[in-house]
């Protein structure tokens, strides 16, 4: 199936079963990411306390964890909540915000890397790079690095390394597991002036992954292609950053396969 | 007085007086639930530091306590802004989001309801039905259950044992005090494509039950009658949830006494 | 050179510089600052752990401190990150959100003021004057009182006593460094219904401030003025509160030189 039909058929499942998505997330954006995931179809809850996390997950399709706004007792409770997720086996999604800027969002992340089977690791690229060099500095939770091949190459070597999916925003998006590779060109630049845009991206990488019976790769590439489709449509309503978002989360309740098939642009890699 | 002026009296009172409405409420929903409460015309403050909760209550109109995002310690805090509520006789409003879904969240709503005297108990079906049967599971902070017979005969037994009002959201809505209930049909699917909506009715129950001069169920009622008339009219300007959202935050300041005669719909149950 | 180019110019630089703003803000506000922020052209991060906020502290240009959902423990990482930003001689803004409501916020904002080199106190009258006399009460986050004469002669003093700027919003605002006196009355009542705004002036005088050379009584009151005519300018736009709020991010991003010379009203006080 091309890559057109598998980001139908995601989000068709999507819309008809509302994965339940359990969210370890920053302040900033449990309400975007609330909004986003119910305007796309899926059914998200917002659940950080160490007591009830590994039953949450448990009920959960999918879990996605977020370090922004980090505070130290919450890294405990993504662990808890990933070693739940990975004993009942549903996608778990790493959003590395700000690693590099700070020792404490790059050591959380590693650790959460060494104690979860992460299923997906999504950030920008010098987020992703801080985890692999120490020389990388984030810019507060802005990326300071463009995705060039030698990024490329160590996006690879990270992906074999802890054996998950590696995806990187950037002006063209990179997912690849090591060995395979996808290439999105979907998306608007305005979508960085909006906050909260990237960590709603790795909630929507969350329900696709969850509907799709354990084909990852594929669905990580979908997921990125029809968010930034539905930013592409939304410029087309406005060029401004507020109506702007409020037309992004529109467009992801209601655009479909006919959007999909004008607009998505996903290639393979070698 | 019938319903239409009921609710309309309410609402003015609210614009004139603004009351003061002290929310303990989860991250999620904060700042919408804020934007709700000053769009209708009432003060909102969020405060759930234990050292102010005490304070903050003794100078409210009412008290909104919500579940979600829960951790240990505010649990701790909403029974202080409680009991300091109970003192002073203001509206105690209790919002059990994901009762049903984890033990954590169950408990704390049996907990709290145990130590304050509640005024209204409002959430969805499967949230108030988890606890009064164990058999009930929440999917997240969805509910699993549709407002049936048996569900009608549950709340008002849960009314009479707590002594308090008990408020279910569906697609017909029930407020209960045991002995007399209304069933209100106002409001719209795409209000639960919005995250947070069914939140921000609670605060609204605490704005139009300040000023009600305790005559809290039929207050109640209004405030579900006049939010719910506020989705159908939104849904007049947008059918797509970003934009509905901001069209209804509009309404709620902008509608009155003609769109509650048109629209209003609440009739008495036995 | 005239508040006119002085705004125009400041507002060139943060598009241009895109300062990082590193804020501990209330949980009400995160999203809503961040996307102000981001709308303006700076770059926006929220960070309150003490083991990071040193090192955050440490890589921006201007540091937002805010009491707002106030919890003891963050009172320390403030204090924290405030010396880091006294030690690097970036702007420090204090938003004292609620002091004269209860003892906590009051207590926190005179122990913030004693540890911390303050360099612009902002907030409503009843908050800045609860800092000077124990009769003033603020109801919840909003004030109780007008901007009199004899408010202005407690702001002067307040501004010699700390050795910061005291900047006031109200009907007129008023930004002072206790010698030199800039009155602004640019801005819309309607501000004042949608919540956030004030603490979303707070972070755009951290943006102003962060890019001024040093020269931040006139970029306290150009950020005040260019803030309070996008209000008017968003009001041109809606007249109710969600769709204005929509407007108001849209202007912040979309204003220039143009507007500022058609609206901006900042005069000089004695």
């Amino acid at each position: 199936m091309d890559m057109v039909n598998v980001t139908s058929d995601l989000l068709n499942r999507v819309r008809e079963q509302a994965p339940l998505i359990h969210n370890i997330t920053n302040y900033v954006v449990m309400n975007s990411s609330a909004n986003i995931l119910l305007a796309l179809g899926a059914s998200p809850v917002m659940a950080h306390c160490l007591t009830e996390v590994e039953e949450m997950a448990g009920i959960a399709g999918a879990l996605v964890l977020n370090i922004g706004t980090l505070q130290e007792d919450w890294v405990e409770s993504m662990i808890c909540a990933g070693k739940a997720a990975n004993r009942k086996g549903i996608p778990v999604i790493l959003d590395p915000v700000g690693a590099g800027a700070t020792t404490l969002r790059t050591d959380a992340v590693r650790k959460i890397l060494d104690d979860v089977k992460i299923s997906i690791l999504r950030g920008n690229a010098s987020e992703v790079l801080s985890l692999i060099s120490e020389d990388v500095q984030t810019k507060g939770v802005d990326s300071s690095v463009d995705l060039t091949t030698s990024v490329l190459e160590s996006a690879k070597r990270l992906a074999v390394d802890r054996d998950c999916i590696v995806a990187i925003s950037g002006a063209e998006d990179l997912v690849t597991d090591g060995h395979r590779s996808f290439w999105v060109s979907n998306g608007h630049p305005l979508m960085t002036r909006v906050t909260g845009l990237g960590c709603g991206l790795s909630a929507v990488v969350g329900a696709f992954t969850a509907v799709a019976d354990g084909k990852i790769l594929k669905a990580t590439a979908a997921a990125f292609g029809f968010y930034g489709l539905c930013g592409e449509l939304a410029f087309r309503e406005s060029q401004r950053p507020g109506s702007f978002s409020v037309a992004f989360v529109d467009t992801l309740y209601a655009a479909g396969a006919g959007q999909i098939e004008e607009l998505l642009r996903i290639r393979k890699g070698e």
